[in-house]
């Protein structure tokens, strides 16, 4: 029996991302759909629990992805409430990238160090990535803080992240290199989790900052978040700073978001959610 | 030489239900096409017929589904039409699970049963399922009865199977299960194929009727259209009468679905629609 | 580790012909995507370049089709600006199989014959498997002419083949079939590559002009564009010309397409266009 995935993504495309490393972690056949909605996924997910017996639905599984991870926060959500007895199948959501990256990114820059009581900083911190970053490092017992150019968006993303991991981050405006550097001043730890293609930092402007103890940076497209790093970059000394690029720790991410649909097929009933993901992360680290 | 299924779906998304029992009939590749009308299907057509020689052609098919079933007519008559000569293959229409559906309901709740002369009403009958399960009642000879809450979506629902079947329904306005309860006053045989999560008897109702043998209800979603039964009902007596829930008699639809999906791959042309499928259903059963 | 080819199509609906020739190329999974234009490429592009380790890669490639040419370009272009050092995948341009329909066409027509300082019209050549045909012709050393309804087409696909392939081609404007034979009266060679279903040439016109030694149509839905010809002739003589339809040089066409999907995995970094694909049918011709 087929090992199937049926990939909802609530982009107009789904991602093919998430589509090769599905196949790479050992899936027989993705089955994906773009434009998914809270409104349309019942088709789906009654695909997933209806066309299988009970023991044979341990071979079907739901990923859930696309670029913004609210909109799969609220798809989780509603595939979840079309489950009902043991009509339901195991699911994982990493929009964006976003559980995978984060806990691959914190796993590393944190391997072998105790962070709790550290300040760290996730620069323009709002995004899937960021949040996520911020959430894991606040769980593991940092003092976090994030970035953002704007004031509300940095206020909204710390009351997300109170209401849904019941964690405390604090805000921060930071709209250039300046004020970015200030955010950091005192910070041992700093994740760069910005678009593509922004420089977040310029490169004295980190290797000054004598707290500083290891920097990470999720940005894989040049110019990079941080500069003075290498998207390469895994672990390097730079500066006398720990420094993780996305190729990096890229590859840890891969094999993390690999085992997780892995894991999806094993015949347990889970869930693979921020918390979830970052355990496996801490695992293969 | 891949078993190559071309799924065209009528609807904004294929059906991942149709796209996973395919994978379990033995289909190495399904491609899933959504949006198909007869106004855009020659392309893929094309894809099916023009790609592979006479012989190797046998392992590419085409399957029509949907949520309409008139949608789904409409695009099987279209692809049939761009076939010429021996440029053609294997084609399935399960718009809605319709065909397998009211197959197999009506294979089972008849299973061993003459239903000549036997009156048979569809409850909430004017769906794909309804219409379908209507029309094999009719062939195989009973008196049968389909209701709606509108008189003119009864009539047009008759009309159809006069017209595409050459069977003679009765449309009867039932808006309520009071006037549900009188049409299958003097019934031996109730299908209920009502939308999902509308019940359309009381229990009390149906129980008290001493004429009902058997009664089938396609209802996968609770609350099922016939209070009283669960949708796990395998020919279960409750009240003195056999009942079938919908995953009752889901294991063998799935049985038709797939066993009529691997039979569009075993080198003859083929045209699995209503009577061919209930056919299958029949010889499963 | 799969073969997967991330089939990039700029039509609403990917082609079914390029996923099911793709899996007779040894392909084991095609990612389909429609819709695709140089403004949202990037995510399949980087789905392609990040999820595989450098010498995995080789098991990743990209196919651009669509109905238009023009789009496809475009794509193709939008794909590799997206690449950066050794973060590439092959890729193969084959909208509405102009490369692959053209080259073959061409390889067949041409075979054992010196094309240099021949006349050779195409008929109906403003399309990419005119153009492109147009285009081998050419370089080749025939003396090329495309014929059009519309003098500013066939104007617009000189300029395209001047500026693109940097050849020289005559745009002649024929409307109905008395022009269009008065266009082949003095040549050799003759490609018909109209519209499905229209006819271009009487049997009469072409088979009373004693130059013509070659025909061929790339037509394959009746009426063909050159009557008197038929779609399965394979170099078959009629009126002492030789005859090619498009089912006759479609087999090559077929086994150019496969071929050339093929060969993106095997290792080399490799980008299919006009040029290569119509060396690989005059190796397989």
């Amino acid at each position: 029996m087929k090992k199937l995935l049926i990939q909802l993504d609530t982009d107009p495309h789904p991602s093919a991302f998430d589509t090769v490393v599905a196949y790479d972690a050992g899936v027989d056949q993705v089955l994906p759909y773009a434009g998914i909605t809270p409104g349309n996924v019942q088709a789906m997910v009654e695909g997933a629990i209806f066309t299988r017996g009970p023991i044979d639905k341990r071979h079907t599984a739901i990923f859930v992805g696309g670029s913004s991870m609210e909109a799969g926060e609220a798809l989780l959500k509603a595939v979840q409430h079309h489950y009902f007895a043991n009509f339901r199948v195991s699911v994982m959501l990493d929009s964006n990238g976003g559980n995978t990256t984060a806990a691959a990114g914190v796993a590393r820059l944190s391997k072998g160090m105790d962070v709790r009581g550290k300040r760290a900083v996730v620069l323009a911190g709002t995004g899937p990535v960021g949040q996520r970053a911020a959430a894991m490092l606040a769980q593991d017992g940092a003092r976090v803080a994030l970035t953002s150019r704007h004031q509300e968006r940095a206020q909204k993303s710390c009351d997300f992240l109170q209401e849904h991991f019941g964690i405390k981050v604090e805000g921060l405006v930071a709209a250039d290199t300046e004020s970015r550097s200030r955010a950091i001043a005192d910070a041992q730890i700093v994740f760069a989790t910005g678009a593509a293609g922004v420089e977040l930092l310029d490169a004295g402007q980190w290797q000054e900052i004598r707290s500083i103890e290891v920097l990470a940076d999720a940005n894989a497209t040049p110019p990079l978040g941080i500069a003075g790093t290498e998207m390469g970059d895994k672990g390097k000394l730079r500066a006398g700073k720990v420094c993780w690029g996305a190729i990096g720790f890229g590859t840890l991410k891969l094999k993390v978001h690999r085992a997780c649909v892995a894991q999806l097929f094993d015949g347990e009933f889970r869930v693979f959610n921020a918390a979830s993901i970052y355990a496996k992360a801490r695992e293969l680290a």
